[in-house]
């Protein structure tokens, strides 16, 4: 059967979201990242950028944020620390638009696990060396108060821990995926191509 | 530069084999696989059955191999284990593969993590789902005494350990290769093309 959505998971700075994006507008897919904050905001009464700090990051909170986060969604978390609820609602936002039956690529958030007994999901993890990865985020992002090399690193660790957490695999195994492409060798214009070739194998 | 060298890792019943030896054939590449085994059975004076049992599925020797084994090589050995011995010898035979400066395929064997300092190498990453492999390497090399699922996962394990080993990274984590190909949602064919593209990039 042919691929109906692409999950794009990818390392901070190796143009994973840019190879989605591609992806999506050259096979007149539907395209879920940002949009996804946007739902979950929606969902849960947190705000955007609430949600975009967390929703990738988590567990890394204290247990004080219990309390303090459960008062801005009343009665709905049921002792969840917000990380877990974060993700209950964004697993259901990734299953609800997974059941709408239209292509579509989705950039992070463990969509490739939360779609696992879906047929047609084509899994891509997009990678690079860690040095290729650092210029790119101060050419893309612009500098920060911290050093590239770091920014990237740090980020790493707190996707592999939100993967680890909630689907108790390992992040970056390849055998979690379907095709991962180191963009750094290949190109991001070349990835974009396999892609879509092997998007129309199945 | 263009690619020079393929390394393959791979997974137990994969393909990875028939796909590095396909895309030796017709990109016009030299091919190494058992190859080498002749060479490290050649330079050691072990037989080339005890080589290939060996050389990919060390360390999980006795300490009694010590003393037996130096016998076989006298004086060369120099308290390694055979496990480091033979890898210390197919390192070796793999650097002087790689030094012909000629271009060629290497299947296995550490090759990606022996060569890392080369310029012009493509380490590949071939594996599918573990029922796929099962199924696949019954029609391949037949009926065992062993059931599929546990030849597929016992091989599986002895690699990971010898690749831990002697490289001290995790073996099938995706960001040790250039590219990861998932042959059973892929297909043997279309792993062979996107090798081939991906090699004429560089």
């Amino acid at each position: 059967m042919a691929t109906k959505i692409i999950t794009i998971s990818r390392q901070f700075g190796s143009g994973g979201r840019t190879i989605g994006k591609r992806v999506a507008e050259e096979l007149g897919f539907d395209y879920y990242d940002s949009e996804i904050i946007d739902h979950v905001a929606g969902e849960t009464g947190f705000s955007r950028d609430y949600v975009a700090a967390n929703s990738e990051y988590a567990p890394g909170k204290s247990v004080f944020s219990y309390s303090f986060e459960a008062a801005s969604a009343p009665g709905v978390m049921n002792g969840m620390t917000t990380a877990d609820y974060l993700y209950s609602v964004q697993r259901k936002v990734i299953l609800d638009i997974a059941n709408k039956n239209k292509p579509c690529v989705i950039v992070g958030r463990c969509a490739d696990h939360i779609l696992r007994e879906f047929d047609g999901v084509l899994n891509v993890f997009v990678y690079a060396d860690i040095e290729w990865r650092a210029k790119r985020v101060v050419e893309v992002y612009g500098e920060s108060d911290v050093k590239p090399l770091k920014r990237v690193s740090d980020k790493d660790k707190k996707r592999a821990a939100n993967y680890k957490h909630f689907t108790d695999c390992e992040w970056g195994r390849a055998d979690n995926y379907d095709l991962c492409l180191n963009s750094g060798f290949i190109g991001i214009d070349k990835c974009v191509d396999i892609i879509k070739e092997v998007s129309a194998l199945k």
